[in-house]
């Protein structure tokens, strides 16, 4: 590692360049929890400016080293992870917000600026940035766009790539490409924002983000219920869509998930046994229309047989009850680090169909799998989890095939591998499961033309 | 013309093949009213299926004849006419609505649907695509897709790329992509679906789309008002994007358009003599509701200087409103065919500045200035029309350096050339007064991966 020429970068970037130690480890990993999935970085760098991302991106093309952006390491697909080795562009140290433009409702941002900082900043303006995902405490702006992250909230808003209204990139030439900006409507050309939100960084390092805010809804209710006959999602999913007010969150946990969080937690023991959890939410600027909307939807819920639990509430109530939600992923991992949570998606009344497979994939193999996420997008974060008696390296050589089978019933579904965490390093083999040659030759065939030396964030995407 | 060998395609195509005579003539023009921007095709092809589309685009290729696929020809910017001759490439006989599901909410189609025969087909089941143009009547989904169409509703909804979950797409090579699907997220590789939305049919001939559909709105409201100061234009928009109900329409028409108008039709003769028009509509589940968030846009209205004219009404009086508006181009055609309809876009808050420099710019040449469009999006439709002494020619001679004046004000505003409408081959040689060198590049290095022989609708987009 040593014998890489990373001397040239010092004068630039003085003790913002970390070529050896403990502190570079860390940038080996991302998000996900198994060990199979890290690499290994040569070299770390924080750039503070475009400038200095172009130095970085010609250093890298003379010599043909590879460079892995990183936003805040909370990705899950190993989309930040180094697998070839090379620079991990660290952007935490771009993280400025350039303004809050509240006339024209934009902020124009530095990819660093961590979700939940946006978010506070823009609070006192009675404005928001909708598309945020739910690792909002950690996930960067960047991050955020590289992925075309969501969130819960997505049934209603879309996800990161539905606010993106101007992006500057470095390419791989080197070039600093100024695309959009603060106007809603654009057809000048091809989408080149489209195309580079969600490419992971194969394509360029973003260094600057222009995103469309939205007045902030003043008032929110949230209605709470359990299932126990879990086949009903496959109407109530429809019917929840079907409202005349969108709801703002659709949320679900499986009954496993909800027995695990009673396990683990003291506050949780009142959640009733056996029973799948649902959470719709309504937003919007009047307290008394988004509570009869949530009366309206809770309803519907009841007649579809899940008992509710809590309607009437305050704020501090409603974050109890997303924080059953919230916690889900963590009780998961308390169960077993030895997992891979998945991304799946399928249209929406294709929801039940998809929880209905892995159960039979799970009697069949003999693995737990749990079954949490966005109903109200048909993105499921199906979880299998090591069985205890299993060797961690006999899990590792049998969890391809596992995937393969759940992700061969989404695409039989009309779904996909993922809906937001994106492909990284860690679904790409599976790709050819749910796109044609074709399409992947047309999608390298735009990276060739893009990258061609193939230096951003190789190993990724397509 | 009849020297080129289209002989091969009759057998497949009979007469759905034209190559001479009349009829193809039409489809060297689009909705623009100026000889000037026509072609003249060498022929004309109806396919009826994505197979017939396939050997079409193989024939071309192996000629290196350009293919020109055409909508409802209702486009203002040249996106479908033959300026580089070649086989103009009709859609309008692949016309099936394939399903409509409402589980799922999303129709799948082909290209050749009517907007307005979709609308009529989606209204029994209480849902509409809500990103369509104004020209419903006549314009056809994969035009729609072609240009990223978008209309009078767009401020709230958004325009057709917003909605397009899937596509078909017949490449250059003769390959047929399959894209998306039904699913509303998905980060499976490349954005592919965004690159050829919008892409004017450079890159590929759509032959399949699916529309994410929503729950169709029951009622709506409409305030119509009229603004003598216009300036206080600068405050009015962005106070009405402040509200904290988005409007589900924010449509203006300058003192010019209502003179117009006022002078052509008995109808319109009660118009305020020398104020401009603004109409703001708000749509929902629920009437009164609606009619109350009308009513907040109506006192904020008048506390800018609107006079309002109509508030209450029954739906065929919003009608008759939103016939004020949407008849401003046809009066514009009336005063005088020798025009420029102009699509530019700027960030709202600059919606203002962009009008008042077309004053100052109209004085300057002694040129008749209209201004209509979608002020809550900053879409403004500039019109300069020729002056009645004007000889046609001259005015022809003149228009380049008069839209270079406007095109670089939009720029300065930080606005763009086109935000609806398209480049086409109208705007494409004015792209560099917004677009650098290196996006340019960039644009031109995807155009070159994925249609090398140039056969793609040449001379269009970049």
């Amino acid at each position: 590692m040593t014998t890489l020429p990373f001397d040239p970068l010092r004068a630039t970037f003085g003790d913002r360049l970390l070529t050896a130690g403990a502190e570079i480890s860390r940038f080996g990993r991302d998000a996900i929890s198994e060990e199979g999935y890290g690499g290994t970085p040569d070299a770390v760098v924080y750039p503070e400016s475009t400038d200095e991302v172009v130095e970085l991106v010609n250093f890298a093309r003379e010599r043909v080293i590879p460079l892995v952006p990183r936003g805040g390491g909370s990705g899950l697909s190993g989309g930040a992870v180094p697998v070839a080795g090379g620079i991990v562009v660290a952007m935490e140290r771009m993280n400025r917000v350039i303004e809050i433009d509240t006339a024209n409702l934009v902020a124009v941002l530095e990819p660093g600026v961590v979700t939940k900082a946006l978010d506070s900043m823009l609070e006192p303006h009675g404005l928001f940035f909708a598309g945020y995902p739910m690792s909002e405490e950690i996930c960067q702006i960047g991050g955020n766009v590289a992925e075309n992250a969501g969130g819960g909230r997505a049934v209603k808003y879309g996800v990161t790539g539905d606010y993106v209204l101007g992006l500057e990139v470095v390419t791989a030439a080197g070039t600093v490409l100024r695309l959009g900006g603060r106007r809603v409507k654009d057809v000048t050309g091809y989408d080149l924002i489209g195309l580079f939100v969600g490419s992971e960084g194969t394509l360029g390092i973003v260094t600057q983000v222009t995103l469309r805010l939205l007045p902030r809804p003043a008032a929110r209710a949230v209605a709470l219920g359990f299932l126990t006959d879990e086949s009903r999602l496959a109407e109530v999913t429809p019917a929840l869509l079907a409202l005349p007010a969108r709801p703002s969150a659709v949320e679900f946990a499986d009954a496993a998930c909800m027995r695990l969080l009673s396990s683990l937690s003291a506050q949780w023991r009142w959640i009733p046994s056996g029973a799948a959890m649902l959470l719709v939410e309504f937003d919007g600027s009047d307290a008394n229309r988004v509570a009869s909307e949530r009366d309206e939807a809770a309803a519907l819920l009841k007649s579809h047989g899940v008992v509710e639990v809590s309607r009437s509430g305050t704020e501090a109530d409603y974050e109890k009850l997303w924080l059953l939600r919230k916690q889900v992923p963590w009780a998961l991992m308390k169960k077993s680090p030895h997992q891979t949570m998945e991304d799946i998606t399928v249209p929406v009344a294709g929801t039940w169909p998809l929880i209905a497979g892995t159960r039979e994939t799970s009697r069949r193999r003999g693995v737990e799998i749990a079954n949490f996420g966005h109903l109200g997008d048909g993105n499921i974060h199906v979880t299998p989890l090591k069985p205890d008696g299993l060797d961690v390296g006999r899990w590792h050589e049998e969890l391809p095939d596992l995937q393969t089978e759940l992700y061969r019933l989404a695409a039989s579904l009309g779904g996909t591998i993922s809906g937001e965490h994106g492909i990284g390093h860690k679904r790409r083999a599976f790709l050819p499961l749910v796109l044609g040659e074709a399409e992947l030759e047309t999608m390298r065939a735009v990276k060739q033309a893009l990258d061609p030396l193939g230096i951003m964030n190789p190993g990724k995407a397509v």
